[in-house]
């Protein structure tokens, strides 16, 4: 017996069916006497319809009119998911984001949750109702609604677990748990019984799309352990995400693999670094910041043999273009670089605990890839993670040696929680 | 310039195309000086759609839930409109039920409006925005969504426009005013300039769907004028319903018909009213008040020659397995009567003002209907209307006649606000 939050997504709420599937989930879990609230993300495609809606509308749609738009897909999941508890013949209640007391900050489609004022849910769950909150949406100081960008929902589900003290919060998805890899890539790929909060961060941040990395810190800030596991195998445990309590007794705990990264590359023809360049590469970064574009794998390497600095960073591809628009504009301050860009590569990270005392790991790595003549372009090193950047050709053959290569296919996590 | 509240309906609104549309209204009002607050339902099948998805997870869903669910329907035409609005460059913004204030009690599914708060919409129309509020929904006291049921967004924008002393109410829906009779029976139906709540009331009652008849009382006790008129003809003034000031030139103002009348007849067989008896009759009425049943056309005839009494009534055809059940179970209360049902009846509405006084409009109606021989089977008579019960089969030759008669073709209602 306890306080349960579950979370069920939009490809678990799909459609009437599903929508019954989840709610018999929740029914079971609230008749074995649990307390249970629920989260529920908009079914299936209604968001990417409303949106279409609205561009039909007008390009640029006002951030305000936005929010107040999707947030009825929620709305619609809450209700008829409130119905198929009943239905199955347990009381249940919805609460939109503003009735569940989600208050947020005032930006428009990336709200932050500032407070949780969870006095309804509490009188639900002590009334014995399952509680049916609207994820992904909220509401500003002045009553305005507000929705929380990607991932929305999780972090809701995180976030109401942690205001209601609830032993756990489960994701309910299309996957059942956190895998060593991509099983779409890596077929002998295994699932995680368990993995700290911080190795999950670091393969969400580097292209694992379990679940958003906002959501994931939330939950580590607020101690809040979360179960994700699969909608359509519900006796299956999946994985839980946690603190790590015990010593672990692997290095490796995971690879991911991010497509969607560009490499730019700037030859400043100097190897005087004055005062002027430190300026410029400044600017960029604050520009960068600016327009909310991240950067990763930042390295700067001097090469003196031919009295040039070479300085290089992976950014999303989308942002190439701004990227490289902000270097052209800054241009002189940046030394006139010779600029190269690559949008071909794949980043691949390797995500463990105290790597930077490992050196073991980036010579495994090389060793593999060099062995079967795979280019290394970029390395960078980190406490959590390895990343690497290949040639995006050879992606899928890379991160199949490396899973190969620490033997994840076989790796049992030692977990007390 | 002035304030005006404008209520654009399912029709009005049922695609992006119309939508635009009704934005441009709304602009040209605001654009010509107006304050402008707008009221916009569900776009076109939306709730019908919501209704069968809910339908199909439970044979009856929870009221709580379903309004949680039917009141995403004006939330997507609220945010859709406010970015039409804004595309064509005007300031806009959107309010739900509650962010506008509209208290509600807590009957849901329908839900009457208590008392409006409309701080946010005039701030709203004091900085110039088009003020776009969602119809049909409001909230309770514990702070739960609630709708008005059918014809609700009538209903929130003439409570809306008596709220923030708004000179107008426009409804603006698929049909260009107010008609002397429906044009699809009648062809050469006149559009009245003017009418006033009473006759609009009785007009309503009696079968002319243009309007709701609680939106019209609310209109009449809140002196709120409403102007009837086209989307599709935005130029067009309609129909003008308000409290009319000057004396009517005229007798008649309009014909409604209604076909989803049946009649009951219960036929007693002693002449002696006894006490028992009117206490079966009493017993009647008031459990088809319990259940909700409206009445019309109650009458009681004595045959001293039969040595019996007629007592009749008509109700909503879908009413009568009802009543047919509640009569039988009184059975002898009532005198075991002898009773006759017919549900193959059209009921005639003359409606006009002081007809008690005028028994020529009787006389015209049984003049015009003997010529043509078609029976009568009822007739009652009231100050605002004569109703005339005939069988169904003679309704549109009986309707074409009465217009024809009455002249309404010709009306020009002499109208001084």
């Amino acid at each position: 017996m306890g306080r349960l939050v579950q979370k069920f997504g939009g490809t678990s709420v799909a459609d009437v069916k599903r929508i019954r599937k989840a709610a018999e989930i929740a029914v079971k879990n609230a008749s074995e006497g649990n307390e249970v609230a629920i989260v529920v993300s908009a079914m299936g495609h209604t968001t990417d319809r409303l949106i279409s809606m609205a561009e039909e509308i007008s390009e640029n749609p006002d951030a305000r009119e936005m929010d107040m738009l999707l947030s009825t897909g929620e709305q619609v999941s809450i209700a008829l998911m409130s119905m198929a508890i009943q239905s199955l013949g347990w009381q249940a209640r919805s609460f939109t984001g503003q009735q569940a007391g989600i208050m947020t900050g005032s930006s428009h489609g990336t709200a932050n949750i500032r407070e949780i004022r969870p006095e309804r849910i509490e009188s639900s769950l002590q009334r014995g109702e399952i509680a049916v909150v609207a994820g992904f949406q909220g509401i500003s100081d002045c009553n305005d609604i507000t929705t929380l960008g990607r991932g929305g929902s999780d972090t809701t589900a995180v976030a109401l677990a942690g205001a209601i003290a609830a032993e756990r919060c489960d994701i309910y998805t299309d996957v059942s748990g956190v895998y060593t890899c991509d099983p779409r890539i890596v077929p002998e790929a295994r699932r995680l019984e368990a993995i700290s909060y911080e190795e999950m961060l670091e393969l969400a941040a580097t292209g694992a799309q379990v679940m958003a990395s906002r959501s994931i810190e939330l939950a580590m800030d607020s101690h809040v352990p979360i179960r994700v596991r699969s909608t359509f195998e519900p006796d299956d445990t999946g994985t839980l995400i946690t603190h790590r309590l015990s010593a672990p007794e692997y290095t490796v705990c995971g690879l991911s693999l991010d497509l969607n990264q560009a490499s730019i590359n700037l030859k400043c023809p100097s190897i005087d670094l004055d005062a002027k360049r430190v300026e410029g590469v400044s600017s960029l970064f604050t520009r960068l910041q600016e327009l909310n574009i991240s950067t990763d794998m930042v390295m700067l390497l001097a090469h003196e043999d031919e009295d040039c600095q070479e300085f290089a960073f992976t950014v999303e591809k989308r942002a190439v273009p701004r990227v490289l628009s902000i270097i052209e504009s800054l241009g002189k301050a940046l030394g006139s670089p010779h600029i190269h860009c690559d949008t071909d590569i794949a980043r691949i990270s390797v995500v463990g605990r105290r790597l930077t005392s490992k050196p073991e790991v980036v010579a495994k790595v090389f060793d593999e890839l060099s062995t079967a003549a795979i280019p290394v372009l970029m390395v960078t090193s980190a406490d959590l993670r390895v990343s690497i950047v290949v040639p995006s050709a050879y992606a899928k053959e890379a991160v199949q040696l490396i899973h190969r290569r620490f033997n994840l296919s076989e790796l049992a996590i030692d977990f007390t929680p």
